[in-house]
């Protein structure tokens, strides 16, 4: 029986100002449409029913969380006293599923990220019950995605060679830079996107193996004990576990991904128009490759290009469109100055 | 005895998405301190009291000017059935202060902008003071700013050889070129600021000489007769009446003068910061020369430069500042697709 768990925990600091602390980037539309985690929910459903979706997410964002996800059940949310990183947080989900789940058949679960894009859901479906079918037989799986650029923004896994649907894996690869990014693509890796599918029993020992502290913290968290998550390894996946395990398989695929990393990623999940992309009112001359997210404005745009304009009710943010990454330390800048209410 | 005109009918469409019909660029706070307009009556209020200052505007923006102007009588507001440029509305006051005046004391009138910054009201009114009494003797006076740099959007005086505080008039020169400009500094010539200073008769005495059809229209116009403005000249005070008249007089004269002409004057009014200059509340990172104007929001500028970013309820610009002067062909732009609403 196929569980779903939805990581709902981080900030997204880099959609700022439209992110915020209480709405952060899983909690927004980033094309005009439901939210990320709207999406990833609704992507799911054919597979997983609402009964068996689990999310786990932090204490400011469970109020929009809920909001967003009227049909889960109250109890499907787990919030995290503070953000110990993956590893525990999808543990805990191992631990919760081994718990509730009544039947005989294995409790098989896949982890997925709540705030990526993906154009194929139809693909997507596919290739994560491929990942299940694997995983209910044992395995420890991943999803890779067949890059289509050079990026050096995500780790990359090597799978072993071969054509079936699921592979070996070699090794996983940290971000590279960018000519190893290209000599990675040539010798056929996959971009890690954070997929994973395995049996709750098949994770939990996994984690008693590698993260002892994390597996007894997670005993008596299950009975209760919330102390207890400050014992955690605050731990990525990836690091904690996958990295670890010697029979990782992965599920090489392609359905249209994109992490939507920061503003200008708008560019690859909208239309383009004459003067760049985004969603909101525009009128522009002379204007072209920009960023806009605009809810209630018109904005005119006037010889200017690459820019992210981005308009709230309380900050109105221009940056260079370069410059995507450095967004989050304008907002420590803002932080410090004037304390936390534009968070 | 002295009277004050402001001609306060334009629209400044350059300073829009701030200034709209109903709100034109006179009406404006372009500092955060009193609007152009209010600055520009408090400026002559040492020398003429309210009941002897006359604004002449349009219907569109006479409501906007009664809000702003409350001690101004309302009998003092002239309003232009249509805008015919600045020859008619001269024109119009002189036959109103003639029609008015009681005393038998000459009724001299100084002709002023009403959106123009002047740093050192003092020293403008000294000039002023100078001009008008020149004007009472029966001249045709305007006031000259010294040039502090070749600037090509104005017109330009050469006044005659001579050290005195009144000086004659070799021409007027029309908006020239950069190096014409150059030159023209070089041989003392000054900007042409659009001031006025004459008797009411004597400018009476010129529109029947060099606007004959604007005579006869003012005749019937203060009898009542408003259907009369269309058969004016719609030309300026300087075509119409000044280069055509023999005599004119000049007071060359330095006192901080900006016309404020499109958003990047803001950068001769106001303070510099890091960033650049403006109004309202930034925070920026790796940013410089820009032009911010927000009253609500906060504006977050990263990685950003010569930029013009004006924030208002309904619409946000976002413009390059050396592209300033095409801000009215993005207004029609966005008129003819949206309708006069953001106009």
């Amino acid at each position: 029986m196929l569980y779903a768990v939805i990581l709902a925990g981080g900030r997204g600091t880099r959609f700022w100002p439209l992110s915020r602390r209480a709405m952060p980037k899983q909690c927004l539309s980033l094309d005009g449409g439901p939210t990320m985690i709207q999406r990833t929910v609704t992507r799911v459903l054919p597979l997983v029913p609402m009964e068996r979706i689990l999310v786990v997410t932090g204490p400011d964002m469970v109020e929009a969380i809920r909001e967003q996800l009227r049909g889960l059940p109250a109890e499907n949310i787990l919030v995290e006293p503070s953000p110990r990183n993956t590893a525990p947080a999808a543990a805990w989900t191992a631990w919760e599923v081994a718990r509730r789940h009544a039947g005989d058949d294995p409790a098989t679960i896949c982890v997925l990220p709540s705030d990526h894009a993906i154009a194929d859901e139809e693909a997507f479906r596919v290739a994560l019950t491929i990942a299940a079918t694997a995983a209910e037989a044992g395995g420890l799986v991943t999803i890779g995605i067949r890059p289509d650029r050079p990026e050096t923004g995500f780790g990359y896994i090597e799978p072993a060679a071969g054509t079936e649907p699921v592979r070996g894996v070699r090794r996983f690869v940290e971000k590279p830079d960018r000519a190893t990014a290209e000599r990675l693509i040539a010798e056929g890796c996959l971009w890690n996107a954070g997929m994973f599918c395995w049996r709750a029993d098949r994770c939990q020992a996994a984690v008693r193996a590698f993260l002892p502290r994390t597996a007894a913290a997670m005993d008596r968290l299950v009975a209760g004990d919330r102390s207890a998550w400050g014992e955690t390894d605050a731990t990525s996946v990836d690091y904690g576990i996958m990295e670890r395990a010697g029979d990782i398989r992965v599920v090489p695929a392609e359905f249209g991904w994109s992490d939507v990393g920061s503003w200008p990623a708008l560019e690859s999940i909208l239309a383009a128009q004459t003067w760049g992309t985004g969603v909101g009112d525009v009128e522009a001359l002379r204007a072209d490759g920009n960023i806009v997210y605009s809810r209630d404005r018109l904005v005119a745009l006037l010889g200017v290009h690459e820019l992210v304009v981005v308009d709230t009710p309380d900050v109105l943010l221009v940056a260079d469109k370069r410059e995507g990454q450095r967004i989050k330390e304008l907002l420590d800048l803002v932080e410090q100055r004037r304390g936390s209410k534009y968070g």
